[in-house]
């Protein structure tokens, strides 16, 4: 088979599984998101291993222009761009005003979700015999950065993603980004032992940060106008290129220019954007293709990538670092929150909302694996952290929400409409925007 | 920079320079496609070869999962993402009733049109000393395939995809796709020499095409059904992701049960789409992020995988190939149109419509070089012709309606109801499908 059918026959497979999975998943209660998940860790070499399979694997007959792609590259790409996309969306769901009431109890639950994991994760490391230099602070460094992207699609999902609880927990993973950042610098510029410099060293990435926030959102400012400009080119789609290359290049710039990770670039165009005249065109556009085709890709490339085989001898070590994980999370923002005045189930949503960890912890960890500063069995341990926490935040988000438990799931861009006051009732604060509401008739 | 960022910027790049040069084309009353292509050949080897650039070069810095793939590998991948999809667009415009009315006509050109290039092809290897068995017939074959992708866009952007001429191009398309295949598995089985079975070759490939295309229209017929339980399974974009599963499926199916190219298999599904009552939620969810970044990508890849300075010392059998092609096509098609009644500008549309070659040009070009049926100055040769014939198709066509010559380009999707009376009464034939007007303020 050619390589383009491979790619077709590849992606035809994913879409089919994502939707039907997620149709089941919505059929007994749980979010789309975890039949979606699921889905790919059985396509994966958890169990199926798919792209093992002859079909997938024989040697591409024609031979033009570049070399094939291998079929596993081209799905994690491809999986790349859609959680650009996926983050593009949630910031265009994000109530800013919202965000702003919220932005102290996201700043202070994201210092307790960094503090608390970091030192359970020391904690674990000496409890397991390993030293605290460094083993032990990288550890805890791997347990710190949230990963948010699967927690704003469950609370699109269940409706509640401009609710106070929703914005809270959105704020305080650019935050948690923030500061895991620095920590992750910190800790690497002391691990390095460079001993000079290292102050300078983290200055610079602070300042770093600071030119991409700032930039981003001075640049913001004139979203309005470049929206404008690009609609009037005359071209096909000119907004939704101009809304997707912004993404892009915001993106690129959260990562390129400010360290921080490449979703909250677009993330941050998202909430952005949501400013302009432009937004109800732009969701009536990215929705479809980015749900229909990249999105999917993106859940399903998680359990591609992952193999749940590898537990392997570490199982006690695995299992205390995923606890501590889920454990550190819930504790560490939820009991900040709850200081900052949110009420006990409020303040356990936003805990359950932050658990979910992703690229950042795989990098920390691959680089205390390169640097000889962790082992291959911490390494597996934090891979299997990382994925384990991502299964399991959409169905404990669930628990968090019974309110909607009676009802079947429906579409991301429907839940706004058709669940309705009950939700922001139950959450204490139903969103003063109803614009939402007008888009009822769309899917 | 890390693999996803050079992504990012890639694509930021190939989105901006598509859509600047698509409205600065049309600023000079050329087809927004044409700027496209133009700048695809300024990016690449041709001038500014931006993929050997030290952005895009540099060792990609992380090294998780699978190996980082090359990024004119994933461009080309998204490119031929992107062609399905643009052929799915150009299936769902296109005039079912128009195309029944048209059939003799687009058979009949579709037989001059894979005749008499076949014919010039093997007269030009002549006359520059090659021989008739088998380079020359090689020659003939190379020139037959019709791409019809680039015209089908153009077709689009001026109004006239379900124009009488419209309709004739794409359905002659499609019969040129399935003769250019027996004529290339019937020169490829007598040229091994195996003598035995090569009719019974042939009648397998004959009985391939009909399984596939029979079983395409059967399936054609649920997919009301099919829609409507995918659009009813609650997930998000159930309808969009069932529409993009139908035309991968069916591109993979094309190619891979029918042997015809995977386009026509999309093609197709297109054209069966637009008997379902879902057609206009299907426009206006396929268009946006098509049109913003797969379809771009594939405009700008044409011109990334071509290098115009390979034109070398074989310059004039090069010209005279090019030329055989283009004319080749225009009086092979437009002759017999003529014949089947069309007027003389009719017939010459349809012509021009036909000349942009493809993949297939190429793949039998390469069959042939991969076994010294030709040589690498015929190869090159074919492949400049490929890249010429797509690129000068445009502006031809643009030529050949006169009629939209005064007015700015507008966005493909509202071209239907931007250029009004006067292009369907230029034509003759203004379609009887007035619904596409109700889409004017969607952009």
């Amino acid at each position: 088979m050619s390589h383009l059918l491979q790619i077709l026959l590849l992606l035809s497979l994913v879409i089919a599984a994502a939707k039907l999975a997620g149709a089941a998943a919505t059929r007994i209660g749980q979010p789309a998101v975890f039949g979606e998940l699921l889905v790919g860790l059985i396509l994966g070499p958890t169990v199926l291993n798919v792209l093992s399979w002859p079909s997938f694997t024989t040697a591409p007959t024609e031979g033009f222009g570049a070399a094939p792609v291998p079929l596993l590259g081209l799905v994690n790409d491809l999986a790349d761009v859609g959680v650009i996309l996926l983050m593009l969306v949630a910031g265009l769901e994000t109530d800013l005003d919202q965000m702003r009431h919220v932005g102290k109890t996201a700043f202070w639950s994201a210092v307790g979700g960094v503090a608390l994991p970091m030192a359970s994760g020391i904690l674990t490391a000496v409890a397991f015999g390993m030293p605290v230099f460094w083993t032990g602070i990288f550890v805890g460094t791997i347990l710190t950065a949230t990963s948010v992207s699967i927690s704003a699609q469950v609370l699109m999902e269940l409706g509640v993603l401009r609710s106070k609880v929703g914005a809270t927990i959105l704020g305080a993973a650019v935050i948690d980004d923030v500061l895991g950042l620095i920590v992750l610098s910190v800790v690497v510029a002391f691990a390095q032992a460079s001993g000079g410099g290292s102050t300078l060293q983290v200055l610079a990435i602070v300042g770093r940060m600071l030119l991409f926030f700032t930039g981003a959102i001075l640049v913001g400012r004139y979203f309005e106008r470049i929206l404008a400009w690009g609609d009037g080119l005359g071209v096909s789609q000119g907004l939704l290129a101009t809304v997707t290359l912004l993404a892009f290049v915001y993106a690129w710039a959260a990562e390129y220019v400010g360290g921080v990770a490449a979703i909250t670039g677009s993330y941050l165009a998202g909430v952005l954007l949501t400013r302009t005249s432009f937004k109800k065109r732009i969701d009536d556009g990215v929705h479809p293709l980015t749900y229909s085709i990249l999105v999917p890709v993106f859940f399903i490339s998680i359990g591609l990538r992952a193999n749940g085989r590898e537990l392997g001898p570490h199982g006690a070590f695995t299992v205390v670092l995923l606890l501590v994980a889920v454990v550190g999370k819930i504790i560490g923002c939820g009991a900040l929150a709850r200081i900052c005045g949110f009420s006990n189930r409020e303040s356990v949503r936003v805990g359950i909302g932050m658990i979910s960890r992703g690229e950042v912890g795989l990098i920390v960890a691959g680089y205390g694996l390169s640097h000889s500063v962790i082992g291959l069995d911490v390494f597996s341990a934090a891979v299997i952290m990382v994925l384990a926490t991502t299964m399991i935040t959409p169905p404990l988000l669930r628990l968090a929400y019974p309110q909607v438990a009676k009802r079947p799931q429906v579409a991301v861009e429907e839940a706004f409409t058709a669940i309705p006051a009950e939700v922001h009732d139950a959450v204490g604060s139903a969103s003063p925007h109803s614009g939402h509401s007008a888009q009822g008739g769309r899917r």
